[in-house]
């Protein structure tokens, strides 16, 4: 029988065993609950909605509450800098459009979420369901830079749920 | 002698050891370079170097390059909404101020930055260097959630360079 206390061999160091453990984190266990919009809402209500949530970027959808599109702070910011009157234009005049946005699902790798975040150089990405139709999704949560942070935080101490 | 393969015992488990590991990581082995602006500089002038940069966080600093003021994307959204002239408006009117800046120094554990980042919800801290002056400080670098999901990816790999 194995020993319940000691070591056995298993060929890895510790650093390699607990890397294999962070790479099985999936996206679920990190993600936040997503801020929307609707695509008719101003851009000026889309600013409101980001200072009152205190989130970096919001999400768009439809009448159908399918994702549509994705706004960052610097979308909103290059907006409000504009000429235009930012309580006239819908947010869907300035938004990122599908399909050009990146999208993960619930049960997908975390470090994998870490690596398009940084490939993309975005700071959030659509958690999403997938509906009846190709391409069409139902937005169910929020990844972010934030949140790696905290993975990083519970890694350094400890606190990862490593069996 | 201590065999060159295999194992040996410490009593602590695969995953103590990494993230003892992770709480040595020091600040300045991932932050990057300060983007800084003039306090005299206009709010506009600060939007377009936030574009042009594409950083989330600006510094500010006076005459004597000293750290004198922060900027976030939210602060230059929220000034940019405002009736004022970003034109003529200069970012030390908006910007938060020394001392109310949480600041690091190169030598910090990248693990105590990462819990500030989450607990004073911003999203960058300056890297500083101490002066001849109290409370007076050169900003050197910038630590921010990008760095954070870096170290998160650089773990998952076995990259860190642990030893």
């Amino acid at each position: 029988a194995r020993p319940r206390v000691g070591y056995f061999y298993t060929g890895k160091n510790g650093s390699q065993l607990l890397s294999e453990k962070v790479k099985k984190i999936r996206v679920h266990e990190y993600a936040s609950l997503p801020v929307v919009v609707s695509a008719s809402n101003s851009v000026y209500d889309a600013i409101c909605t980001m200072f009152l949530e205190d989130v970096g970027t919001l999400f768009v959808i439809d009448k159908h509450k399918h994702l549509v599109g994705v706004l960052s702070r610097k979308d909103l910011l290059r907006a409000s800098m504009g000429k235009q009157e930012i309580h006239q234009i819908p947010v869907n005049i300035i938004m990122t459009r599908m399909p050009n946005i990146t999208v993960c699902k619930k049960e997908d790798l975390l470090i994998d979420v870490a690596l398009k975040l940084m490939e993309k150089q975005i700071d959030s990405i659509p958690v999403v369901k997938e509906t009846s139709m190709d391409d069409v999704f139902e937005v169910i949560g929020r990844v972010t830079k934030t949140n790696m942070t905290k993975a990083l935080v519970d890694i350094a101490c400890d606190n990862l749920d490593l069996q």
